[in-house]
């Protein structure tokens, strides 16, 4: 598998990106804006693009940058975000979501990226994709604002399964710290399994259990445990990789969304309160904007699914260009990188212990995988 | 229990508040600091403080504003924030923490506030004050800065327990709408129950079967049932209060205080960036100083424990002087309205249907207490 990948990498080739077109809370018309504004940052990049030709036709041929780049696939049905995942999984099939999958399946395309219903893009890149061998449960993986160096932190699962036990919790730590390395350039990551508190004693059983697990196989898999670490530490910077389950995880991120909007509609309101603090905002105009972009989520916009046959990058459903433009920028970095491919290398070394029951004790000696995924 | 808090309640009787003197990160001085800013704010208030004597008592001397208000219970043991619960249980009677419970068990005081270890602090609150008749899992509730009106939510469980299943849910519902109703002066409560989307068929199990519950009791309690959340409503205006375990509850608090950390400090940053953005911080002092007392975690200080037979609040382990008086006033004004008395009554109103198995339908004719609990 890796010597395939190699093949698909000389620098010069071009990465095709597959983009359902549809879905997203902005319509096609965002979509196509966001795959204008990464045409324009990267001359490596390619598009297939899914979704009523006729509708895209007119958004696409009016951007000079897309000549020649965008391939169409020519669907009818879009997947809403009403939409049962499991509804969809039987009649998904004329549906630009399916077929935004179908292109990376068939090879034809790198990567995927859609703004849509994420239960259903879940749903539907297993069932196309197929999860890796070993892999119990794929992971959504997002990046989150932090005080470390790299300035995010991975967080995974934020809402691919609402269920983790102890051994999906050792999957999301393995996949999660391939991300971080891969994603973030850290050579040996630091995982924090997130819990109620700190101290051993605390916690679900699942998480205990998890803590002995991650634990056992942080200098096979190379990575270092910092144990339990707190919601606090989400943002923080004592680890680099946050493991949980999706319902938590998910309620975390969305909290920490809700938190910082609130927090910018009130600064906002503060800098119009009176003569004195609207001079103040023109004066400061530059650090905030810069503090803005610091923490602007559209910039990180994408999570991740880890744990399938191929790169899928859920974009938020509300994404506007620049988040759309983030998504593939993340869909094409991954592609580049050759990252399913280490991702499955990865999980491959550790199949035997996540199939096995009972958990057995891992062998310190076992010749694992060497390269860095 | 009605009639003995009407007996306690003329306007001019001092309320006394027990404090535990131990246990916080920034030890006594904190605390007395505390009860002096509280003391100085409200002539109707006292203190029984529990520790170590010897050391609490120059402290308090220095203070004219605490002259004649200050009874002292010596005792020289502490709970440290290491501590197992269980192991406090056991072993805590000549600790502090115990002491402060102990005068509200035998009714010489009408609250306790501690900011010492939270686990060990609701097992000995459930050990000597004992859950209300029909309680199964007591809850912490705390007030979250919010788009509502009144400026905060109620969310609960934040971590007394990390465990909830449907019924434990429902009488959070209860419990959080007595709150709302008694602590922010709202008629009718309108209750969100924490889930990872707002679609009724997502989520766990027990969420689903809590949802039904929920709504089912919405008219006997007096509350409005808005049916699921997302983490992004915690601090939103769809729901006053918010209901959820105390595992997803904890991490989604901490979250938010991180984020909300991370982007304060990024703030300061960039007022200290350039000439103009230090200028800009001199100019803005004011709507900044509004905001951040909007904001602060410190004025809103204090976990209130719902469902035992007395008022606890936890205050925050780093509380500071503000922090720390904040609890107070919060221990104060739900001893002066009585709440525990009204929230016992609302309780055992539904104590029928917490208790039988299976959960049996609501009877809507049936007669319910009509205090505004």
């Amino acid at each position: 598998m890796t010597a395939q990948t190699d093949q698909k990498r000389p620098g010069s080739r071009r990465i095709i990106i597959s983009v359902d077109a549809m879905g997203g809370d902005a319509g096609p018309s965002a979509v196509v804006a966001g795959i204008v504004k990464s045409a324009e940052k990267n001359p490596d990049i390619g598009f297939i693009l899914h979704g009523p030709q006729q509708q895209l036709e007119p958004l696409v041929s009016r951007q000079r940058t897309l000549e020649g780049r965008v391939e169409y696939r020519d669907v009818a049905d879009v997947v809403t975000m009403e939409d049962r995942p499991s509804h969809v999984m039987r009649n998904g099939k004329g549906t630009s979501m399916w077929s935004a999958l179908e292109s990376v399946r068939s090879g034809e395309a790198d990567g995927a990226v859609s703004c849509g219903n994420t239960g259903a893009l879940m749903a539907l890149s297993m069932l196309r994709l197929r999860k890796l061998p070993g892999v119990n449960r794929p992971a959504i993986a997002v990046l989150w604002p932090s005080r470390n160096p790299q300035g995010f932190n991975v967080m995974l699962d934020v809402g691919a399964d609402i269920r983790a036990d102890a051994r999906d919790l050792l999957q999301y730590a393995l996949m999660g710290a391939s991300y971080a390395r891969n994603g973030m350039d850290l050579r040996r990551p630091r995982i924090g399994l997130l819990n109620v508190g700190t101290e051993q004693h605390k916690g679900r059983t699942e998480l205990k259990e998890a803590h002995g697990l991650i634990a056992q196989f942080a200098e096979t898999a190379n990575y270092d445990f910092v144990g339990f670490v707190e919601g606090s530490d989400i943002p923080g910077d004592v680890a680099d990789v946050i493991v949980t389950d999706g319902f938590t995880g998910n309620v975390a991120i969305k909290t920490g969304e809700g938190t910082a909007g609130l927090i910018g509609d009130l600064l906002r309101e503060a800098f119009k309160y009176s003569p004195l603090s609207r001079l103040a905002s023109v004066l400061a105009i530059t650090s905030m904007n810069r503090l803005k972009k610091r923490i602007d989520p559209r910039r990180v916009n994408g999570g991740v699914f880890l744990g399938l046959n191929g790169n899928v990058v859920k974009s938020h459903g509300s994404a506007d260009a620049t988040g759309v433009s983030a998504a593939i920028k993340l869909a094409f970095h991954l592609a580049q990188s050759g990252f399913a491919e280490k991702l499955a290398a990865r999980v491959a070394s550790t199949v035997e212990l996540t199939q096995d029951d009972p958990i057995p004790a891992a062998n310190p000696d076992q010749d694992h995988n060497e390269g860095q995924a």
